[in-house]
């Protein structure tokens, strides 16, 4: 049987739980890689060595390796001393090797070779770029770290300055995809940016493959407040170029009150599924994708967790399923 | 036929040098690597993290590597911008797996894996101590790197605080070796603090190895001003033991004028052959050593870099063709 050839889109720790999940699957994985993180570690590698985001494609990378546990830990291992403190090592290594050979691309092929990676990691653009937001009042915030603070209420646009021109090799692996799936993750931040490359919505809505959207457990303040799954649809439309989605995935299952409360304090809420029969052509999977386990926050590590989480198990199975 | 067990003892760069060229030969290595070294990046890391010196293993590692040339230079690759700047990023590397390991050999053995390299690199101690000059004037002089600025004009006496205990693994090579080779390097800083090591001089003194001291070619201003050949193996036979050097190896090739009045402005020079038969036990063999590829300083790096090498290639050819 012909492997399905799958090309998964988003940013680094959505990417991260599918790519966990899919890579047990005899798939033939292509994981397109946001490059608009200037934040953290990642943020301070761009600033201080002028490389390409190295954090998500990190996160990528670690996902489909078949590489030894140690080898694993090492790439996401953080430290949280001296003038290291904050950076991933993997995140140096990955920036290393760009600074060395002048080149991104063969930066991520050796890091993938060291990691045994099974597929492959495509930074969706190569252009050095930043995620600019602009408001209805007129308010400009540039880079993502600031549009992470900031409140997005009556966001008219994102965009990247300077504008940046898709990667051939994520246009190549769009045509020749069975499915492409656009993964869970910061919405506005890590999702949406991949469509706001030159080049990449327009080869989506060509291509013959089965697109598929994995929504979003739960709304971000400030950016997706009180988001139904329709909203996300509409708003990913929006970007895509509009009837590109044929099949949502969204989550079903409850978590734990105490969870939930939690994720209340800070105005953040599980996303609804209500009115899917606004989009009718589209067809809406709903599934029990929590996981049991929940994630902690990592010694060192300077993101919000979240701990709702999707299971990368369950998610893989599904998407693998869809005919 | 069977392979010689050649172990050698030294430091950084004079390790390197022999290396590069013995990996080249049906030989079975084991480089013993000095843990005194605490200037540059290496002190930083060790002040910061914690760890075990990573310098001057790195080096041997990247000598025996069988790897890419992009793997290669990775390792030595060093920052010259931002928070990273003046670190190496095999230092980095090899800190990090001890970090999380928390095991420095586990650390150099997984290094010495992903840089395939033949044969073994071994810390002489795993204990973390400091190299501690005291001088006839009554004062003591801490630490590897204020020593390396230091006058040590009226040296009584070189030690390491605390007391450090011999790697197993050490004793055990030193055992098996069929050539114990003393590398050329930094003579009080990186040769001689092997042997400080407690169990170190004695093992070798009782090995039936043959005994090889590699003499180095220049003095060191206010370290070993005037040394002769005799003088640098009298120095070396005071911390062995006495008795214990079957061979030396010297240069007799005269570099440029230029090059030694660059060196004469330092107040270093050309280590001269006089009196050798003081020693008329000792087998000394003169030869022509010297590289013809000037090596240059590079660029972020520290180390004040010596422009009169050994040649590694003839280095190498002498220490195999020895009976």
């Amino acid at each position: 049987m012909k492997k399905q050839k799958i090309v998964t889109i988003g940013g680094g720790t959505g990417s991260f739980t599918l790519l966990s999940g899919l890579k047990n699957y005899p798939v033939e994985i292509s994981a397109i890689v946001s490059m608009a993180d200037d934040g953290g570690s990642t943020g301070v590698l761009r600033d201080e060595l002028g490389v390409l985001p190295p954090g998500d494609v990190r996160q990528c990378l670690v996902a489909l390796s078949e590489s030894s546990k140690t080898m694993r830990e090492l790439f996401n291992y953080r430290y949280s001393s001296g003038g290291l403190s904050g950076h991933s090592f993997g995140n140096i290594f990955i920036s290393t090797l760009e600074k060395m050979s002048g080149n991104f691309e063969k930066a991520i092929n050796e890091a993938g070779r060291i990691l045994r990676i099974s597929g492959r990691v495509i930074p969706v653009t190569l252009t050095n770029t930043k995620l600019v937001a602009k408001l209805a009042n007129g308010k400009t915030i540039v880079g993502q770290q600031k549009i992470d603070d900031a409140n997005l209420a009556g966001l008219k646009r994102l965009k990247l300055e300077p504008r940046a021109t898709a990667n051939p090799e994520a246009i190549k692996a769009i045509r020749q995809a069975d499915k492409i799936i656009i993964n869970p993750g910061n919405f506005y931040e890590s999702i949406l940016p991949n469509f706001l490359v030159s080049g990449i919505a327009k080869a989506i809505k060509k291509s013959r493959a089965k697109k598929i959207f994995i929504c979003n457990l739960m709304t971000k303040a400030g950016h997706t407040d009180n988001f139904s799954v329709v909203d996300y649809l509409e708003a990913l439309e929006n970007y895509l170029g509009g009837n590109v989605i044929d099949c949502v995935i969204y989550n079903n299952e409850k978590p734990g009150e105490t969870l939930i409360k939690k994720y209340s304090h800070e105005g953040e809420h599980l996303v609804r599924a209500s009115n899917l029969r606004l989009y009718p052509k589209v067809k809406f999977i709903g599934a029990k994708l929590l996981a049991n386990k929940i994630s902690k926050p990592q010694k060192g590590d300077k993101l919000k967790r979240t701990l709702i989480r999707h299971d990368s198990e369950k998610l893989a199975k599904l998407i693998y399923e869809i005919k």
